[in-house]
């Protein structure tokens, strides 16, 4: 999306925007011949929709290419995933509910074992429980002590935490220092790049292993160290107040997503229980000044990344079945769609093409039921997601006129 | 293709690509109402093969523009055709087989004959007999010698040959002798930039001319000196292993083909005869370690050219009836495509979207035969030929995850 133009373009108005992302939508036949997850479903509501609706295949960031669940969702809100990229420390930072900052430097952190000669013996400090390694986290969280910057450790599970380093002047163009296989001694993190900030940057966060291992010291028989990857910084993209005009508001009931959605500048609204309670609230919020909801469905991903066909077939039905209320609360503009295709027969997020319908009162509609053949048939053809946000920004009324 | 893109996410794997280009299979219907050359050929094997492929429509430069073979091929492995281009000097060496190197430059020499006044009196020497400028080109050959720089003059056909200077610090950015009518003065070759580079090698071509016309002096009556054009360098592809991991192999039967391969790196497989023989090449060389094969069938481009429909159509048939022999080998990924359309309607390249089938065990088919209306409406929609590696490179899942 060319936001300059969004921002040049939009106006505010009264209408409201839905943006319904089923996680990982996109689906493949398991037999040749066969239907998808989604043209398997029964969807009365949905294929009911679809005749009314405009109907598209959205691609997330680039041909054969699979994203991860940052980029898919960079692109649905109409940021190049390209140009904007979220360091798997940022995700997950955004993932344990961390408020990260513009200048937060973010990485994952793993418990590890190191031997007498300093080589790594295990990268999982044997699998520590989860309980324990809470326990060191807190430990890393208040001992740890760094000159010129902050320091929070967060757990995430077992092995795994996150630590975030909060100062002026970081910078993300950081090595890791996971080996990534066991004998070796662990890597010291080096810049990537010649500046000033990634010298500085790489001297903390080497200090913070050096600080771990002496908090760590006889707390723990296996995780006396600590290997850092994925340093990211948050990606500072300009909100959607800013570029499009809308105060828009998030429901996802994973943090990760909840994170995604604040990079973008939503407020969080409080999610009830499973699908139907993220409804709840929606309908809840509708009167509240909002005018435009992303509401996130984590478990079609979820099944899909189980290779579980009939499980993301029932969930996909069970969203068809909540559809009529949200369409009651009369939203001018609901899209439904996924970022990005997880079909069960891959068990993983892949590159193919993602059901999207737009429903509003200005549509062309090219079908009687949603799936992705039917979509591959539509109105708006094989289009980048990123074009999204302007698809609902028009049938939204919501965009002036370019040029006289 | 974001070429950036595919070489941070590739990786090896046992999969194997073969991609068939059927040069300018594209067409047109003769008749209003009537069908292509794609679309009348009874191809039972190409279109039992698209009820399980993915279907599309790939335009290989932008809306309606004609590609050459050059930029055809370019975009179709990858390279952005308006970024990277192929001057006709450097095709026309590569099309008589010369190797090219990064730092020659080539020019087509057309033999002429200049009148007493300096004045071109015949831009083809009175069309000269392919032997006859034979001879002539091996005198330009062995006895124009510059400072500084080699030069190779080989012969293509009647008038026409090509020159290459190879030395260090040349550059292309140069104008044609050509005054492109008769009665007119050749013009000096001039540099069409200010690079110290252009400078030079304007200079040098224009030594070139002098020294020419002064070897051909008195041996041919008409052939007195020779016009530049095209002036081209070696584009310096980045190459398909270091962009895409692959180690790529050609089969081309026509040497401007094996030229293009050998700018994208690939390794030339001597081929055999006919579309057959290349076949045959491609099965005896299956379990030579390549993980990419370009096969490049040149007769429907030639018929199209020709004007001749039903020749097409015969060719294309006669493929369809090899197609067995691929699939038999058990690519994990084929496309068949063209590098543009050759409608025999038009007697030429056009701007029409090129037929794409992309076969794997990951994909979305929509119709059940191969042609450019079934195209158009499939799931890969109408796309940018650039994209094509990465279709093909997704499906053979050799790219990473892109982002967290």
């Amino acid at each position: 999306m060319d936001l300059d133009l969004m921002r040049e373009l939009s106006v505010k108005t009264d209408s409201r925007i839905v943006l319904l992302v089923l996680d990982g939508l996109g689906g493949l036949p398991v037999e040749p011949g066969g239907e998808t997850e989604l043209e398997t479903a029964e969807t009365p509501n949905l294929d009911a929709l679809a005749a009314s609706s405009d109907l598209g295949l959205s691609r997330p960031v680039a041909a054969g290419v699979s994203p991860g669940s940052g980029p898919g969702h960079l692109a649905l809100f109409g940021y190049d995933p390209l140009r904007y990229r979220v360091g798997r420390g940022v995700l997950s930072a955004l993932g344990v509910g961390f408020e990260l900052g513009e200048n937060d430097l973010a990485a994952r952190i793993n418990f590890a074992t190191k031997d007498g000669s300093g080589r790594i013996s295990d990268r999982r400090a044997g699998r520590i429980p989860t309980e324990e390694a809470a326990r060191l986290v807190e430990l890393l969280d208040s001992e740890v002590r760094l000159q010129d910057v902050e320091t929070f450790v967060v757990h995430e599970k077992e092995h795994r935490a996150v630590v975030v380093f909060r100062g002026e002047g970081l910078s993300d163009a950081l090595t890791d220092t996971d080996p990534q296989r066991t004998g070796l001694e662990p890597l010291p993190v080096e810049p990537t790049d010649g500046s000033p900030e990634a010298k500085r940057s790489a001297a903390l966060a080497n200090a913070f292993v050096e600080e771990a291992e002496r908090v760590l010291e006889g707390r723990h028989p296996a995780a006396n160290t600590v290997l850092l990857r994925g340093f990211g910084m948050h990606p500072a993209l300009p909100s959607f107040e800013e570029v499009y005009g809308l105060r828009a508001a998030a429901i996802a009931a994973y943090p990760m997503y909840k994170g995604l959605a604040r990079l973008a500048g939503m407020e969080l609204l409080k999610e009830g229980e499973g699908i139907a309670g993220e409804i709840e609230t929606l309908r809840r919020s509708w009167e509240e000044g909002y005018d435009f909801f992303f509401v996130h469905v984590k478990p079609t991903d979820a099944a899909g990344e189980d290779g579980d066909f009939g499980r993301k077939v029932r969930i996909i039905e069970e969203v068809d079945g909540l559809l009529p209320r949200i369409l009651g609360l009369g939203p001018d503009v609901l899209a439904v769609t996924g970022d990005h295709a997880t079909p069960a027969r891959l068990r993983s997020h892949s590159w193919h093409g993602v059901p999207f319908l737009l429903h509003s009162s200005y549509t062309l509609p090219t079908a009687r039921s949603f799936g992705e053949r039917a979509c591959a048939g539509g109105s708006l053809g094989v289009f980048p997601a990123q074009e999204i946000m302007g698809h609902l920004m028009g049938h939204a009324l919501k965009l002036n006129r370019y040029g006289a």
